[in-house]
Protein backbone atom coordinates (compact mmCIF):
# COMPACT_ATOMS: atom_id res chain seq x y z
CA UNK A 1 0.00 0.00 0.00
CA UNK A 2 1.28 3.28 -1.31
CA UNK A 3 0.37 7.57 -0.69
CA UNK A 4 -1.60 8.05 -3.37
CA UNK A 5 -0.02 10.32 -5.31
CA UNK A 6 -2.26 10.56 -8.11
CA UNK A 7 -4.92 12.38 -6.27
CA UNK A 8 -2.31 14.66 -4.42
CA UNK A 9 1.10 15.43 -5.90
CA UNK A 10 2.28 16.27 -2.27
CA UNK A 11 1.20 13.97 0.75
CA UNK A 12 1.69 15.83 4.35
CA UNK A 13 3.50 13.77 6.43
CA UNK A 14 3.61 14.00 10.09
CA UNK A 15 6.67 13.26 11.71
CA UNK A 16 6.48 11.65 15.53
CA UNK A 17 8.94 10.61 18.01
CA UNK A 18 9.19 7.09 18.31
CA UNK A 19 9.96 6.99 21.72
CA UNK A 20 8.08 9.87 23.54
CA UNK A 21 5.13 9.84 20.64
CA UNK A 22 5.81 13.87 20.88
CA UNK A 23 4.13 15.32 17.59
CA UNK A 24 7.54 16.69 15.63
CA UNK A 25 6.99 18.55 12.41
CA UNK A 26 4.39 18.08 9.22
CA UNK A 27 6.07 18.81 5.94
CA UNK A 28 4.92 17.44 2.50
CA UNK A 29 6.14 14.59 0.31
CA UNK A 30 5.98 14.00 -3.66
CA UNK A 31 6.69 10.51 -5.16
CA UNK A 32 10.34 11.21 -5.41
CA UNK A 33 10.96 11.96 -1.90
CA UNK A 34 9.11 8.77 -1.00
CA UNK A 35 10.78 6.79 -2.80
CA UNK A 36 14.27 8.17 -1.73
CA UNK A 37 12.21 8.11 2.25
CA UNK A 38 12.16 3.59 1.63
CA UNK A 39 15.77 3.66 -0.02
CA UNK A 40 17.59 5.38 2.81
CA UNK A 41 15.10 4.79 6.30
CA UNK A 42 15.67 8.66 6.72
CA UNK A 43 13.08 11.46 6.38
CA UNK A 44 13.24 13.27 2.59
CA UNK A 45 10.77 15.97 1.69
CA UNK A 46 9.45 18.28 -0.72
CA UNK A 47 9.96 22.35 0.52
CA UNK A 48 6.85 24.16 -1.01
CA UNK A 49 8.78 27.00 -0.31
CA UNK A 50 12.24 26.14 -2.37
CA UNK A 51 10.12 23.72 -4.86
CA UNK A 52 13.21 20.99 -4.73
CA UNK A 53 14.04 17.87 -2.78
CA UNK A 54 14.86 18.32 0.40
CA UNK A 55 16.47 15.57 2.91
CA UNK A 56 15.72 16.45 6.22
CA UNK A 57 19.18 16.89 8.33
CA UNK A 58 21.23 17.46 5.11
CA UNK A 59 22.33 20.89 6.36
CA UNK A 60 22.07 21.27 10.01
CA UNK A 61 22.76 16.90 10.69
CA UNK A 62 19.67 16.90 12.28
CA UNK A 63 18.46 13.63 10.48
CA UNK A 64 15.38 11.54 11.14
CA UNK A 65 16.08 7.52 11.25
CA UNK A 66 13.03 6.37 10.50
CA UNK A 67 11.24 3.81 12.70
CA UNK A 68 8.10 2.92 11.34
CA UNK A 69 5.67 4.38 8.18
CA UNK A 70 1.65 4.61 8.37
CA UNK A 71 -0.87 5.62 5.89
CA UNK A 72 -4.32 7.05 6.51
CA UNK A 73 -7.62 5.24 5.32
CA UNK A 74 -7.86 7.46 2.47
CA UNK A 75 -3.69 7.35 1.55
CA UNK A 76 -3.61 10.93 1.35
CA UNK A 77 -1.53 11.38 4.48
CA UNK A 78 1.38 9.58 6.48
CA UNK A 79 2.29 9.00 9.77
CA UNK A 80 6.38 8.10 10.27
CA UNK A 81 7.96 6.97 13.19
CA UNK A 82 11.42 8.42 13.73
CA UNK A 83 14.23 8.74 15.84
CA UNK A 84 15.33 12.58 15.90
CA UNK A 85 18.82 13.31 16.03
CA UNK A 86 19.26 16.56 17.46
CA UNK A 87 16.04 18.71 17.13
CA UNK A 88 13.02 18.89 14.72
CA UNK A 89 12.93 22.61 14.27
CA UNK A 90 14.77 24.96 12.33
CA UNK A 91 14.51 27.44 15.49
CA UNK A 92 16.19 24.93 17.84
CA UNK A 93 13.54 23.87 19.31
CA UNK A 94 12.94 19.71 19.92
CA UNK A 95 9.27 19.76 17.68
CA UNK A 96 7.94 22.79 15.71
CA UNK A 97 5.03 22.50 17.97
CA UNK A 98 6.08 25.28 20.98
CA UNK A 99 3.28 27.58 20.60
CA UNK A 100 0.66 27.29 22.94
CA UNK A 101 -2.49 28.26 21.62
CA UNK A 102 -4.41 27.06 24.24
CA UNK A 103 -1.99 24.99 26.49
CA UNK A 104 -2.00 21.52 27.32
CA UNK A 105 0.53 19.09 29.36
CA UNK A 106 0.81 16.34 27.57
CA UNK A 107 3.24 14.41 29.32
CA UNK A 108 2.85 11.22 30.84
CA UNK A 109 1.74 11.46 34.49
CA UNK A 110 4.98 9.22 35.28
CA UNK A 111 7.17 11.53 33.44
CA UNK A 112 5.24 14.62 35.40
CA UNK A 113 5.82 13.16 38.51
CA UNK A 114 9.88 12.62 37.70
CA UNK A 115 9.92 16.32 36.47
CA UNK A 116 7.75 17.17 39.89
CA UNK A 117 10.29 15.38 42.08
CA UNK A 118 13.46 16.96 40.28
CA UNK A 119 11.62 20.21 40.50
CA UNK A 120 11.14 19.79 44.66
CA UNK A 121 14.82 19.31 44.93
CA UNK A 122 15.51 22.10 42.59
CA UNK A 123 13.23 23.93 44.86
CA UNK A 124 11.94 23.19 47.79
CA UNK A 125 8.55 23.79 49.07
CA UNK A 126 7.25 24.75 52.45
CA UNK A 127 5.26 21.61 53.75
CA UNK A 128 6.10 19.17 50.50
CA UNK A 129 6.15 15.65 51.07
CA UNK A 130 8.73 15.27 48.64
CA UNK A 131 10.51 18.26 50.32
CA UNK A 132 10.19 16.34 53.46
CA UNK A 133 11.41 13.02 51.93
CA UNK A 134 14.09 14.42 50.25
CA UNK A 135 15.29 16.22 53.34
CA UNK A 136 14.64 12.92 55.80
CA UNK A 137 17.77 11.09 53.35
CA UNK A 138 17.56 7.61 51.53
CA UNK A 139 16.80 5.28 54.72
CA UNK A 140 13.65 6.97 55.09
CA UNK A 141 12.67 7.00 51.35
CA UNK A 142 13.72 3.49 52.06
CA UNK A 143 11.96 2.35 54.80
CA UNK A 144 8.89 3.56 53.21
CA UNK A 145 9.21 1.63 50.13
CA UNK A 146 9.26 -1.48 51.99
CA UNK A 147 6.08 -0.08 53.55
CA UNK A 148 4.51 0.64 50.81
CA UNK A 149 5.69 -2.82 49.20
CA UNK A 150 4.46 -4.50 52.04
CA UNK A 151 0.80 -2.44 51.83
CA UNK A 152 0.45 -3.91 48.29
CA UNK A 153 0.99 -7.52 49.95
CA UNK A 154 -2.18 -6.86 52.09
CA UNK A 155 -4.12 -4.97 50.28
CA UNK A 156 -3.71 -7.86 47.88
CA UNK A 157 -4.40 -10.72 50.73
CA UNK A 158 -8.10 -8.58 51.87
CA UNK A 159 -8.49 -8.39 48.50
CA UNK A 160 -9.31 -4.83 48.27
CA UNK A 161 -8.88 -4.00 44.16
CA UNK A 162 -9.51 0.00 45.14
CA UNK A 163 -7.11 -0.12 48.11
CA UNK A 164 -4.29 -2.18 45.56
CA UNK A 165 -4.36 0.53 43.34
CA UNK A 166 -3.85 3.53 45.62
CA UNK A 167 -0.49 1.00 47.38
CA UNK A 168 0.35 0.71 43.86
CA UNK A 169 0.16 4.30 43.07
CA UNK A 170 1.56 5.03 46.40
CA UNK A 171 4.73 2.52 45.56
CA UNK A 172 5.44 4.59 42.65
CA UNK A 173 5.62 7.48 44.04
CA UNK A 174 8.32 6.77 46.58
CA UNK A 175 10.13 5.00 43.60
CA UNK A 176 10.17 7.90 41.87
CA UNK A 177 11.58 9.93 44.86
CA UNK A 178 14.29 6.85 44.93
CA UNK A 179 15.30 7.34 41.36
CA UNK A 180 15.60 10.73 42.28
CA UNK A 181 18.12 10.44 44.69
CA UNK A 182 20.19 7.90 42.64
CA UNK A 183 19.96 9.76 39.48
CA UNK A 184 17.84 6.48 37.91
CA UNK A 185 15.55 7.63 35.62
CA UNK A 186 12.24 6.95 34.18
CA UNK A 187 13.64 6.24 30.80
CA UNK A 188 16.79 4.20 32.16
CA UNK A 189 13.99 1.53 34.00
CA UNK A 190 12.31 1.59 30.56
CA UNK A 191 15.30 1.07 28.74
CA UNK A 192 16.16 -1.93 30.80
CA UNK A 193 11.98 -3.54 30.61
CA UNK A 194 12.83 -3.14 26.95
CA UNK A 195 15.64 -4.48 26.79
CA UNK A 196 14.28 -7.64 28.52
CA UNK A 197 10.86 -7.39 26.39
CA UNK A 198 12.89 -7.54 23.53
CA UNK A 199 14.94 -10.51 23.87
CA UNK A 200 11.57 -12.15 25.34
CA UNK A 201 9.88 -11.35 22.19
CA UNK A 202 12.45 -13.29 20.70
CA UNK A 203 12.12 -16.51 22.65
CA UNK A 204 8.70 -15.85 23.28
CA UNK A 205 8.83 -15.62 27.06
CA UNK A 206 9.38 -13.04 29.50
CA UNK A 207 12.85 -13.70 31.80
CA UNK A 208 13.43 -11.24 34.58
CA UNK A 209 16.99 -11.18 35.18
CA UNK A 210 15.58 -12.96 39.01
CA UNK A 211 13.74 -15.97 36.31
CA UNK A 212 15.24 -19.34 36.91
CA UNK B 1 -1.04 33.97 18.18
CA UNK B 2 -3.04 32.16 15.54
CA UNK B 3 -2.61 30.19 12.12
CA UNK B 4 -1.83 32.19 9.28
CA UNK B 5 -4.66 32.20 6.99
CA UNK B 6 -3.28 35.00 4.63
CA UNK B 7 -0.45 32.78 3.63
CA UNK B 8 -2.57 28.97 2.74
CA UNK B 9 -6.46 29.57 3.39
CA UNK B 10 -6.68 25.69 4.88
CA UNK B 11 -4.12 24.90 7.20
CA UNK B 12 -3.69 20.91 8.11
CA UNK B 13 -5.04 19.83 11.94
CA UNK B 14 -2.88 17.07 13.27
CA UNK B 15 -5.58 15.59 15.74
CA UNK B 16 -3.68 13.51 19.06
CA UNK B 17 -5.04 11.39 21.46
CA UNK B 18 -4.63 13.68 24.78
CA UNK B 19 -4.04 10.58 26.88
CA UNK B 20 -1.91 8.05 24.46
CA UNK B 21 -0.39 10.74 22.60
CA UNK B 22 -1.47 8.30 19.61
CA UNK B 23 -1.84 10.40 16.39
CA UNK B 24 -5.91 9.80 15.27
CA UNK B 25 -6.04 11.78 11.97
CA UNK B 26 -5.10 14.88 10.27
CA UNK B 27 -7.95 17.42 8.64
CA UNK B 28 -8.01 21.01 7.19
CA UNK B 29 -9.46 24.18 8.60
CA UNK B 30 -9.96 27.67 7.73
CA UNK B 31 -10.66 30.54 9.42
CA UNK B 32 -14.27 30.29 10.47
CA UNK B 33 -13.35 26.60 11.38
CA UNK B 34 -11.01 27.66 13.81
CA UNK B 35 -13.14 30.22 15.09
CA UNK B 36 -15.63 27.78 15.49
CA UNK B 37 -13.09 25.66 17.27
CA UNK B 38 -12.00 28.14 20.17
CA UNK B 39 -15.73 28.60 20.23
CA UNK B 40 -17.25 25.47 20.93
CA UNK B 41 -14.63 23.42 22.34
CA UNK B 42 -14.83 20.88 19.73
CA UNK B 43 -13.12 19.82 16.69
CA UNK B 44 -14.22 21.58 13.19
CA UNK B 45 -12.79 21.03 10.34
CA UNK B 46 -13.28 22.52 6.08
CA UNK B 47 -14.29 19.17 3.87
CA UNK B 48 -12.36 19.31 0.67
CA UNK B 49 -14.26 17.01 -1.17
CA UNK B 50 -17.74 18.21 0.27
CA UNK B 51 -16.32 22.11 0.30
CA UNK B 52 -18.27 22.93 3.37
CA UNK B 53 -17.79 23.63 7.14
CA UNK B 54 -17.58 20.19 9.42
CA UNK B 55 -18.59 19.72 12.77
CA UNK B 56 -16.59 16.19 13.61
CA UNK B 57 -19.06 13.90 14.78
CA UNK B 58 -22.30 15.65 13.84
CA UNK B 59 -23.20 12.67 11.85
CA UNK B 60 -21.92 10.10 14.20
CA UNK B 61 -21.84 11.56 17.39
CA UNK B 62 -18.27 11.37 17.70
CA UNK B 63 -16.83 14.00 18.94
CA UNK B 64 -13.27 15.47 19.65
CA UNK B 65 -13.41 17.51 22.70
CA UNK B 66 -10.39 19.89 22.89
CA UNK B 67 -7.90 19.58 25.42
CA UNK B 68 -5.17 21.98 24.37
CA UNK B 69 -3.86 23.43 20.53
CA UNK B 70 -0.53 24.07 19.56
CA UNK B 71 0.63 26.76 16.27
CA UNK B 72 3.61 25.21 14.69
CA UNK B 73 7.00 27.17 14.06
CA UNK B 74 6.09 29.28 11.13
CA UNK B 75 2.18 29.12 11.67
CA UNK B 76 0.62 27.19 9.34
CA UNK B 77 -0.31 23.69 10.91
CA UNK B 78 -2.21 23.31 14.27
CA UNK B 79 -1.99 20.42 16.67
CA UNK B 80 -4.74 19.85 18.78
CA UNK B 81 -5.11 17.35 21.65
CA UNK B 82 -8.75 15.78 22.07
CA UNK B 83 -10.48 13.46 23.71
CA UNK B 84 -12.23 11.66 21.69
CA UNK B 85 -15.47 10.21 21.71
CA UNK B 86 -16.28 7.02 20.26
CA UNK B 87 -13.95 6.43 17.22
CA UNK B 88 -11.76 8.92 15.10
CA UNK B 89 -11.83 6.95 11.70
CA UNK B 90 -14.74 6.54 9.64
CA UNK B 91 -14.20 3.24 9.09
CA UNK B 92 -14.80 2.48 12.74
CA UNK B 93 -11.21 2.18 13.51
CA UNK B 94 -9.72 4.42 16.70
CA UNK B 95 -7.22 5.96 14.55
CA UNK B 96 -7.23 6.48 10.59
CA UNK B 97 -3.73 5.46 10.77
CA UNK B 98 -4.21 1.66 10.15
CA UNK B 99 -2.15 1.17 7.11
CA UNK B 100 1.28 -0.46 7.95
CA UNK B 101 4.03 0.59 5.30
CA UNK B 102 6.32 -0.31 7.41
CA UNK B 103 5.52 -1.79 10.88
CA UNK B 104 6.39 -0.24 14.21
CA UNK B 105 4.81 -0.80 17.80
CA UNK B 106 4.37 2.36 19.32
CA UNK B 107 3.16 1.58 22.35
CA UNK B 108 4.82 2.49 25.54
CA UNK B 109 7.11 -0.48 27.23
CA UNK B 110 4.76 -0.52 30.30
CA UNK B 111 2.15 -0.88 27.66
CA UNK B 112 3.86 -3.35 26.25
CA UNK B 113 4.35 -5.49 29.46
CA UNK B 114 0.59 -5.07 30.54
CA UNK B 115 -0.48 -6.79 27.22
CA UNK B 116 1.85 -9.55 26.76
CA UNK B 117 1.20 -10.53 30.56
CA UNK B 118 -2.69 -10.45 29.68
CA UNK B 119 -1.28 -12.24 26.33
CA UNK B 120 0.40 -14.97 28.55
CA UNK B 121 -2.93 -15.76 30.49
CA UNK B 122 -5.06 -16.10 27.65
CA UNK B 123 -2.06 -18.35 25.50
CA UNK B 124 0.00 -20.02 27.70
CA UNK B 125 3.49 -20.27 26.44
CA UNK B 126 5.78 -23.38 27.68
CA UNK B 127 8.88 -22.35 29.68
CA UNK B 128 7.53 -18.90 29.80
CA UNK B 129 8.29 -17.41 33.61
CA UNK B 130 4.91 -15.04 33.49
CA UNK B 131 3.33 -18.40 32.77
CA UNK B 132 5.02 -19.72 35.48
CA UNK B 133 4.33 -16.77 38.02
CA UNK B 134 0.36 -17.09 37.18
CA UNK B 135 0.40 -20.83 37.64
CA UNK B 136 1.66 -20.74 41.22
CA UNK B 137 -0.59 -18.02 42.23
CA UNK B 138 -1.08 -14.85 43.98
CA UNK B 139 1.41 -16.57 47.23
CA UNK B 140 4.05 -16.78 45.26
CA UNK B 141 3.88 -13.65 43.20
CA UNK B 142 3.47 -11.36 46.49
CA UNK B 143 6.60 -12.81 47.86
CA UNK B 144 7.98 -11.77 44.91
CA UNK B 145 6.75 -8.47 44.75
CA UNK B 146 8.68 -8.25 48.74
CA UNK B 147 11.65 -9.71 47.17
CA UNK B 148 11.60 -7.45 44.26
CA UNK B 149 11.18 -4.46 47.06
CA UNK B 150 13.93 -5.74 49.13
CA UNK B 151 16.27 -6.25 46.07
CA UNK B 152 15.61 -2.31 45.62
CA UNK B 153 16.70 -1.22 48.73
CA UNK B 154 19.51 -3.33 48.76
CA UNK B 155 20.85 -2.16 45.60
CA UNK B 156 20.30 1.05 46.90
CA UNK B 157 22.57 0.67 49.85
CA UNK B 158 25.11 -0.81 48.27
CA UNK B 159 24.53 1.30 46.39
CA UNK B 160 25.13 0.41 42.99
CA UNK B 161 23.06 2.54 40.33
CA UNK B 162 23.17 -0.68 37.63
CA UNK B 163 21.84 -2.60 39.90
CA UNK B 164 19.18 -0.56 41.27
CA UNK B 165 18.20 -0.14 37.62
CA UNK B 166 17.73 -4.01 37.16
CA UNK B 167 15.62 -4.47 40.64
CA UNK B 168 12.95 -1.62 40.11
CA UNK B 169 12.48 -3.25 36.39
CA UNK B 170 11.88 -6.20 38.33
CA UNK B 171 10.26 -5.19 40.56
CA UNK B 172 7.79 -2.83 38.05
CA UNK B 173 7.29 -6.23 36.44
CA UNK B 174 6.04 -7.79 38.81
CA UNK B 175 3.13 -5.69 40.25
CA UNK B 176 1.95 -6.14 36.46
CA UNK B 177 1.94 -9.47 37.12
CA UNK B 178 0.41 -8.80 40.19
CA UNK B 179 -2.09 -5.79 38.47
CA UNK B 180 -3.41 -8.99 35.67
CA UNK B 181 -4.40 -10.85 38.63
CA UNK B 182 -6.49 -8.62 40.38
CA UNK B 183 -7.81 -7.23 37.11
CA UNK B 184 -5.78 -3.84 37.81
CA UNK B 185 -4.60 -1.72 34.97
CA UNK B 186 -2.33 0.78 34.64
CA UNK B 187 -4.46 3.78 33.46
CA UNK B 188 -6.11 2.77 36.86
CA UNK B 189 -2.65 3.31 38.70
CA UNK B 190 -2.01 6.40 36.38
CA UNK B 191 -5.29 8.09 37.15
CA UNK B 192 -5.02 7.87 40.77
CA UNK B 193 -1.65 9.68 40.09
CA UNK B 194 -3.20 12.01 38.44
CA UNK B 195 -5.63 12.47 40.54
CA UNK B 196 -3.37 13.23 43.40
CA UNK B 197 -0.87 15.06 40.95
CA UNK B 198 -3.41 17.50 39.82
CA UNK B 199 -4.69 18.14 43.18
CA UNK B 200 -1.25 18.82 44.93
CA UNK B 201 -0.65 20.91 42.06
CA UNK B 202 -3.54 22.75 43.88
CA UNK B 203 -1.68 23.08 47.01
CA UNK B 204 1.84 23.73 45.19
CA UNK B 205 3.10 20.16 47.09
CA UNK B 206 2.75 16.33 46.33
CA UNK B 207 1.23 14.22 49.15
CA UNK B 208 0.16 10.91 49.22
CA UNK B 209 -2.29 9.13 50.53
CA UNK B 210 0.43 7.96 53.48
CA UNK B 211 1.48 11.26 53.99
CA UNK B 212 0.78 13.03 56.98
Amino acid sequence: MKPDFEKQILIPVIVQDYRTQQVLMLAYTNEEAYEKMLETGETWFYSRSRQKLWHKGEESGHFQKIKGIRLDCDQDTLLIFVEQIGNACHTGAYSCFFNEVKSFDERDIFQALEDMVENRRLSPIEKSYTNYLLDQGIDKVLKKVGEEASEVIIASKNPDKEELIGEMADLLYHLFVLGNIYGVTLEEVKDKLRERHQKSQNKKEFHTRTAD
